[in-house]
């Protein structure tokens, strides 16, 4: 068995323990740094009334508070699903050096998860989403953009 | 001033917090059930050091944890910015009824934010994308999949 395959097995574990002990849906992540797991997560939607709490975004925010950091430059995510659009963001935003899954977008469509819909929408149009998205007060908002642009002592990310 | 308007400058009033007090970037995100605010939300990915925390997911989990659910049915969603993808999927998870947003996803590349590149990776092959994503024990998750279809006591989401 390969590290890849051995680390694999532990997100595919967290996934059965999720659904096993009613935290949420079958997903668990774990995010490694030199070969040792930072942090791990599992999908805790249910028990934490919490619609973004998936293993991925759970296991950024542990690894992140793990390095100090909001950046995981050097990192591997593990995940037991391909990462659905949320998750698939957080990771950009998070900016591992790449990205193991085991289960397909496709197979979550099958047991009843929506990523597939989702992915589809992030492509369409604005006037042609599921969920109406309606612009408004864009002036207005320019203003805090530009204060932004000008501030001296910001931090970049 | 329509109620729209009143509440977008709200959202927008804490994207200028959100820089004035360095807890992140230019976001704010207010959320309105009923035409009263439920729940706040500005950016704090620099104070909390967490990727995560943009002002959309701030004010979805907030206004989850005050109606107890992980859906937010008959919600409003105002954003002072048009939501990443990573907002925009935990907007379909939590499932409001509409969005509201001022700035554009150009108007935040404008200003250094990565909102647009992440647009074009979401749509991208996965062997195009500038974060590698590989598959791996696929059969083995599989198996995690068909024990959430089989379990007679789970909560669908």
């Amino acid at each position: 068995m390969t590290n890849e395959e051995r680390f694999m097995k532990e997100a595919i574990a967290l996934s059965k323990k999720s659904i096993e002990q009613n935290e949420g849906g079958p997903f668990g992540c774990i995010i490694v740094r030199n070969n040792e797991i930072i942090a791990r997560g599992n999908n805790r939607v249910l028990v934490d009334n919490d619609p973004t709490a998936h293993a991925e975004v759970v296991a950024i925010r542990n690894a992140c508070r793990h390095v100090g950091t909001f950046q995981l430059e050097n990192c591997e995510i593990y995940s037991s699903c391909e990462p659905c659009p949320m998750c698939l963001g957080a990771i950009y935003w998070a900016r591992p050096r790449i990205v193991f899954f085991a289960n397909t977008r496709q197979d979550a469509a099958s047991i009843g998860f929506d990523d597939s819909m989702i992915y589809q929408e992030m492509g369409q149009d604005l006037s042609h989403r599921k969920i109406p998205v309606v612009n408004l007060c864009r002036q207005e908002a320019l203003k805090v953009f530009a204060q932004w642009a000008a501030k001296q002592d910001k931090t970049l990310y």
